[in-house]
């Protein structure tokens, strides 16, 4: 086994700008196979996936993946750091990926790989701009641009890159993710490959359906609408879209944070502001804000709404209300870093044609392989335990929010076997 | 003003019997004016009320109430031995009640307060009884019945009561109440007046719609299943038919145990073993198998089938589910109980007729009076904040669970005045 390929992805659902992605990796790498680290049930925004992580295994082994590995909830509900970390921290445990693939608006590997490095290693003069750019109120993100830009102005580095280019790679998300793969390769010392895939036209990240190569949030917006299934079908590939159908006709979808309506609106309203405090990503202050918002607001959105602020999104709000359902604390993911990320390989399927993979994983892993979930505990590591309870909890949490009341038993973690597809 | 009537009701709705109840009971008593104690939007089974208490207490008071005083949250949905300790002392502490009036299926008060005596003042002997039969492991209910039965049996009391009596005592849902009323009554040493209201026919107990005097839950099931209203409007005085119908064609209700399915089954799948037993009513090894019955229900009723057994009911496990969502916690009704029952008086409303009676109240009453919930703090007693914040946090969860999404907001307890009808 020559070329093992690596892709990041929630395929919340997967369409046909992931069946794109995927096949322009596959084109540069020809990779003997390819394995994808994927959110569960619940994704980087903060939100519910739209159907459960088994079907969106089947979209992705029917659509060219050979294993998906889950990237565990500790870590999948988080910013674009630590998202990164844990996914290219299970990348590289596999001990067999070569290769990692990501699509970013700013496609020169190089510029990119020069603006990591900064934010990898830190160098002093870097982090003196860095906090002074904070202590003037400037938010995260951008004290961190212009921290960049002003470092590179000064540096004596041979080559260096303009105040333009570096604005121009923070004003991409995806790019952003690019830079936070590259730097959590180069933390690791990582031997994988990084690959850019240049992104499709804009309209990829438009709102609304436009065409073939629609984004997920305008597909999910029109599932959850209602809108009948001609109108998203030009942007699924065909297994998607069979899944999906089929999946939400059996009432396990559609699920949005809606459906979470009652539960997060309950539990922001019984929690003490001492208790809010203690959720991860609740800066000093913000627990009385999520305290009167939840008061004055008759469902979730409303809350995001009135919540949220210029310095504090609806996104980073969203995620604090994942980080308070299954109870993260900001310690918790912090322990878990000291100690290298994600402490086990949960598989959740595979296509048939992947089992030298699978055997091969099994001799190289840094990590322990769950495939038998009920088993988790025989490993007698406290830390996986406590970790993997995170996900058995997003699991049983995720189940109520699912539109038919029978499907609502929770468990599933343990009952659902491997998606296995034939190929 | 020479009497003042005590009744001690939920209304949920008022109907017709208790129309009838109250009659009876003017008639015997003859008083100035009526004070009903009320519980608030979660009743004593341990179930929200099918409309807030701010409806019911217009009912009550369009039924001849004169004022309606909470029974606070931390006493409402308890067993009947603290429901009727907190609603007795309530009475006992406006300084105005001179009699009080309850129905009970055993209708000879002097049996019933012999009874009574023996719980309120628990004789060596009897303890000793109620241990070992306790140990045999009966359950509470029936071991304090089998300890009466052989106490009276040995007892050289005067007067004496059968086995046979005791048991049709203890048989009674409400001759179980009014034994605790008297309890309570003796304990305080009010000189408050018991009187007996005699019961209606056995039809008032049935669960299903019987004639002009059915049951509330009868009457709850049949709104609740979206019956017609001219299906329950022979078992309701008309003002209730009007509010009921008012109430629930805006949304207002009707509220169900149902209505909380996310938000319990999600916080029952939250908590730990641990936390779960920190809940009132949860005696050792109950969480183990709450937490098993939290995973494999789809709903409350189906999980409240599956949890209970014989020796733990329905109801009971039913309240423990209100103690969790309140977080009430055993010591934190025992503190109280040691300070002597609920710190406050709060009016729900009154009507024109009886300013007299308040102004009396306030002169006379032995607890702050709360007409004016936003200036609960004012009265710079922690022990009355903390209870009172119980009743906030009832009414803000209530309103997760009322049918009309715009109806959702918190801080009704706040928002809403007193009810006041002119009469």
């Amino acid at each position: 086994m020559n070329k093992v390929l690596g892709i990041i992805a929630e395929y919340n659902p997967f369409h046909k700008g992931h069946l794109h992605h995927l096949q322009k990796a596959k084109q540069l790498v020809e990779p003997d196979y390819t394995i994808a680290v994927m959110s569960g049930n619940f994704t980087q925004r903060g939100e519910p996936a739209i159907i459960d992580k088994w079907a969106r295994t089947q979209m992705a082994l029917k659509n060219g993946i050979d294993l998906v590995i889950e990237l565990p909830a500790l870590y999948a509900s988080q910013t674009a750091e630590l998202f990164s970390a844990g996914a290219i921290q299970l990348l590289h445990m596999t001990g067999l990926v070569t290769h990692i693939a990501f699509g970013s608006e700013h496609n020169n590997l190089d510029e990119l790989d020069m603006a990591a490095r900064v934010l990898a290693e830190e160098p002093a003069e870097y982090r003196v701009l860095l906090r002074s750019y904070l202590n003037k109120g400037l938010s995260y993100p951008f004290a961190r641009m212009r921290a960049m830009q002003e470092y590179f102005s000064c540096a004596n580095w041979v080559k260096t890159i303009s105040s333009e280019l570096i604005e121009s790679i923070f004003r991409g998300s995806n790019s952003i993710l690019a830079l936070e793969y590259l730097k959590a390769l180069k933390r690791l010392e990582s031997p994988i490959k990084p690959v850019i895939i240049p992104r499709l036209g804009a309209s990829y990240n438009s709102p609304s359906l436009e065409g073939e190569f629609s984004s997920a949030t305008a597909i999910r917006s029109a599932i959850l609408s209602g809108k009948s299934w001609d109108s998203v079908a030009a942007t699924l590939p065909i297994p998607s879209l069979e899944i999906l159908k089929e999946t939400i006709s059996k009432g396990w979808g559609p699920v949005s944070i809606h459906s979470f309506d009652q539960m997060l609106l309950g539990l922001l309203r019984r929690s003490s502001t001492e208790e809010i405090s203690n959720w991860m990503d609740v800066e000093e202050g913000l627990e009385n804000r999520i305290k009167k918002h939840a008061l004055e607001s008759v469902n979730i959105e409303d809350f995001l709404n009135k919540v949220k602020t210029k310095r504090y999104t609806y996104t980073r709000f969203q995620r604090i209300l994942i980080h308070a359902l299954l109870g993260i604390k900001t310690q918790d993911i912090s322990y878990y870093q000291e100690k290298g990320g994600p402490r086990y390989l949960r598989i959740l399927g595979f296509n048939t044609r992947s089992i030298p993979l699978l055997s091969c994983l099994k001799k190289r892993a840094g990590l322990p392989i769950i495939t038998k979930p009920s088993h988790y505990y025989r490993y007698g590591d406290k830390d996986l335990c406590t970790m993997f309870q995170y996900d058995v909890l997003a699991g049983d949490l995720y189940a109520l929010a699912l539109p038919n009341p029978e499907n609502r038993m929770g468990g599933r973690e343990f009952n659902q076997g491997l998606v296995m597809i034939q190929s």
